[in-house]
């Protein structure tokens, strides 16, 4: 049986500094620079490949590759310029089938920062590659019955998505795509995987964000989620819309409690529902004996540039 | 001006490791071992004093002094044969007049803990002097007008405490002693510090924990504080009892803004005031450009045991 320890260790999987050890991942990885400013991170592995691409590239070649560090060529500056440079990359790995990761090419473009905020954007399945951080919103909403008692709506994924799955998740969760803010998001996805309408997805409340770093077969994910809430009226009902949800199930606590625990839930939407039982008082310093550790990975600092919205 | 920001960095003090640097204070400290697990940090300057001590004391020394690292020796086993190695060094130490911060013995003990739970107990003003984590509660008293606005009941200390005279507190804090649970801890301090009966603390919920180190004249205190929220009616007003508060302010949230970032509060109270502001939506994404580096550095992971209560 899990504990929610456990489950947290599911997704914020990547080692802390003082866990690092000849075995571990760390020593696999070289960071990604942007003007001396570590950005993402790339696997080891990943270089051999990196270096190929950039011999067979009309030069003057995109990137700077070091033992100890990867970066752009000095020609690379300008937004368009970096843009261009991945775009290029990516596409020819996409057509060699170089990484598993864009298999799951998504034909939508995700921004990445550095110093001095957006510093180019991607390919959103090409982020892992890169160990690049990533944005989404994720929404619980959860109605109060007349006894006082709360429910959650939990959604069921199509079986047919290509990551998870079949697999539990928020009401509403997605990514922030280039140019939307953290509320667009909230009220876009919240009606195309949910039918809320946009009267009621705005008085959904952000109430923090869980920062944490899981390591999956696609590559390297620093990821940063939004968290909202949403107190919803008993006679509304989230309804599946752009075939991404199965349906939605309207739970007590302790069955939500009891699919996290069974491992049933994606990993990051288990660390959304675990924050909102913290921040509802239904986990407690009392009956939770990892309750310290849990806060700080649902927390955990990313060294990497992230947005002021 | 300061910056919300700012606040945070003023108590959340110590280097992360990678602003490490050949200034900083992380090359000036070693850690202090227990069996092997890092327990604690103690400044290098503080070695030549414990050198002196533990020459003077009667063989066999209590402690083991290295260049990377102090521990203790090993015929100091059990928690009573710990807890009174500490106890002489202190009381030695408080006569010499050797360090600042045993002026303000509190004849308090706080638990320690190792690896395997609960390790010694010893005097609460001597925790800087050896880096070690403490624990305490934080509660938010708050009220929510007939127009749906919150206010917060805001303590201002004695201009008399030994710690942060004068400065603005939370409705009720105070430190974890040896032998009180976090719960017993809430319902103790909300009747010594704001007159609030056991039936009224107790509907305080726990909503999480603050986590950060802070360095100060004392020393090194990493520190957990576990929060808790109290919604009161409007007619239940805390009032002063042990003498720690002068008075109690019931102001509306911009007063409260404006206090914290003119640097009123204490430095942690105000950490917890600002979560407060994160889970209650009045500081959000949209209006705060540092949410995240905020949520992080209040959920600062210690490397340290904690217990399990």
């Amino acid at each position: 049986m899990n504990t929610f320890l456990d489950i947290v260790k599911k997704c914020d999987n990547f080692p802390y500094p003082d866990e690092y050890d000849e075995e571990n991942l760390m020593h696999n990885v070289v960071p990604l620079l942007l003007n001396n400013v570590k950005i993402g991170l790339i696997y080891k592995t990943t270089i051999p490949v990196l270096k190929k691409y950039n011999e067979q590239h009309k030069k003057p070649c995109p990137f700077i590759i070091e033992e100890t560090f990867v970066t752009f060529a000095s020609h690379l500056n300008t937004f368009e310029e970096l843009t261009q440079a991945i775009k290029n990359l990516l596409e020819v790995w996409r057509e060699e089938k170089a990484f598993p990761a864009l298999e799951g090419w998504r034909d939508e473009l995700y921004p990445v920062y550095g110093p001095s905020n957006l510093a180019f954007v991607m390919e959103r399945s090409g982020t892992p590659i890169f160990g690049l951080l990533t944005f989404g919103i994720h929404l619980s909403a959860y109605v109060r019955t007349s006894e006082g008692k709360l429910k959650m709506w939990i959604a069921k994924r199509s079986t047919t998505k290509s990551t998870w799955p079949g697999r539990l998740d928020n009401t509403v969760a997605g990514g922030i795509s280039y140019k939307l803010t953290v509320k667009e998001t909230v009220i876009k996805e919240a009606m195309e995987e949910a039918s809320l309408p946009e009267e009621i997805a705005e008085k959904a409340v952000p109430v923090g964000a869980i920062t944490y770093f899981i390591v999956t077969k696609n590559g390297l994910q620093p990821e940063v989620e939004y968290v909202y809430d949403l107190e919803l009226p008993i006679d509304v009902k989230p309804k599946p819309l752009d075939g991404e949800v199965e349906c939605f199930y309207l739970w007590d606590i302790d069955e939500v409690k009891k699919r996290i625990l069974a491992d049933e839930f994606k990993p990051n939407c288990a660390l959304v529902v675990i924050d909102f039982m913290i921040r509802h008082s239904i986990i407690t310093p009392e009956n939770e004996p990892a309750y310290l550790e849990i806060l700080s990975r649902l927390h955990r600092r990313h060294e990497f540039p992230a947005p002021s919205f």
